[in-house]
């Protein structure tokens, strides 16, 4: 059973057991350009509190440094090393646990925060956000000479996907077993300001069914992400707290990696997904409607 | 075990014992716009024996008459009173299986082809190759005012998929569970003209990912196409043979009709994946490497 969070006692002890606060951002902090009512003063509260601040997102349709300008116009202090996106996490995945040969490339699914965490990672890419592959023109295998550098295919978000992305990449994945298939994250929705849209794990799930095959996921829940982290930032798990808006994300994310873990409600897990017959399995140490409740504790 | 064919007194006795022969099309009759070699002569051959030829295809990107035109183009004889196609079966069945009301209407990803079906059956519909819905622009639900009639999501094979159509169409289904969910058909795949690209299955894959909902579909091999073709022809089941090239879309067709079935090896299923420790738990009743062997039978 989860712990529901209901009063200034409850906030209060959390602040006590916990120094490192990593956070989910979209559905958790924002929604779209909309920030969380009292997530602003939650995070300066917890800063003052001397609480190291982690942000932790699935979204890789951003870099860490245009996370960071995302920050900056909502208001919210972050600092790029502060944040672990898995457009990161797949670039660092990709050039320091696979060591991608530098000769060889990954043709990207995806958009230009991704581009810009693999060039900064030193790994080589075709596709993305090429014109080339941009266009609803129809394709055909003839006309395509595929590159035989390519050695990995990278899916994310990417809202101009076609068929000219999914046939490239398919052919890279079907042609050569041995082609790695990698995907930032599975998440089959995001909360986008105005509702829920489809998400990095709809994307590339043509490919997925095209091929019967699975890929290697880098973002939550994938112990991939941690990885990253950690060998950053050094931190106690036991004193730890992951907090998102997402039960097989977030929460198992947190799970995996022994850290507690806080459901907020503010995303896309509601009410009826925690509490019922049909409840999911995953069940969160704590549970509280909104980051904003934790302005609570401040008043003490 | 299937029982392979080699022979002339094979293929003669195939000739004997059916009447209705049902074709699959692509990877059985031709690749793209190359025709098998043999096909034409062999389907001369059953004519002129008096057999009834059906053409049973998952291919939801034309018409029947588009179909009749490209039969035309191959030099191919056929008759639009012969050919069923997934896009025809789909139309029929929202139509006069579903009985959707004149007044709602269907949010369409697909092509031409699917939409001519659905105008001939006085289905009413939007998207499909509507420009708005074919771009790749930024989608966002905030500029994006849903058609209250729609009361039904059709997805098949469509090179003009994009997030704006996905994206719509998880919102209508998502907003509203009693909306109905159809596919022309699951082929995770189709052999074109010059090697295989993700097929029908593949572009609606996304939306049962983000949706975690599973689609009806009325392609093979679903009985919805099995009784399209028995509302306007009568054939025996046990005079009947179906040919096809994919297991578990022709093959498992024809078997759960209590047809006959026949395996050809030029589209996407091939030798591997029917002998050995690996192979498939469908067994078709015989297999020949081509269409264009059953002209053995013509010299007898």
């Amino acid at each position: 059973m989860a712990v529901r969070l209901s009063d200034r006692e409850h906030y209060e002890a959390l602040l006590d057991k916990y120094d490192t606060w990593m956070f989910d951002c979209d559905g958790v902090l924002w929604h779209g350009d909309r920030p969380i009512e009292g997530a602003v003063q939650v995070l300066d509260m917890l800063r003052k509190r001397g609480k190291r601040l982690l942000f932790v997102t699935n979204n890789a349709t951003k870099s860490r440094r245009s996370y960071k300008t995302k920050f900056d116009q909502l208001g919210i202090e972050a600092h790029v090393d502060e944040i672990y996106g898995s457009a990161y996490a797949a670039a660092v995945y990709i050039s320091s646990v696979m060591k991608l040969p530098k000769d060889k490339k990954v043709y990207v699914i995806g958009m230009l925060g991704l581009e810009e965490e693999l060039r900064n990672e030193g790994v080589s890419y075709v596709g993305g956000t090429d014109p080339a592959d941009c266009t609803l023109e129809s394709f055909s295998l003839a006309d395509f000479t595929p590159d035989p550098d390519v050695a990995a295919v990278l899916c994310g978000l990417d809202t101009a996907i076609n068929y000219t992305k999914l046939s490239k990449a398919f052919h890279y994945l079907h042609r050569d077993p041995s082609c790695r298939f990698l995907v930032t994250n599975e998440d089959s929705t995001f909360p986008s300001a105005h509702g829920l849209l489809p998400g990095a794990g709809a994307v590339s799930a043509p490919l997925r069914f095209a091929l019967n095959r699975d890929p290697l996921s880098v973002g939550k829940p994938a112990k991939t992400m941690l990885d990253c982290i950690q060998a950053k930032v050094q931190f106690n798990p036991k004193r730890t707290i992951m907090i998102g808006d997402r039960l097989n994300t977030d929460i198992l994310f947190g799970q995996a990696g022994g850290l507690a873990t806080l459901l907020v409600l503010t995303g896309v897990t509601s009410e009826e997904n925690i509490t019922g017959p049909n409840s999911s399995t995953i069940v969160p140490d704590y549970v509280t409607p909104s980051i904003g409740d934790l302005r609570l504790a401040k008043s003490s």
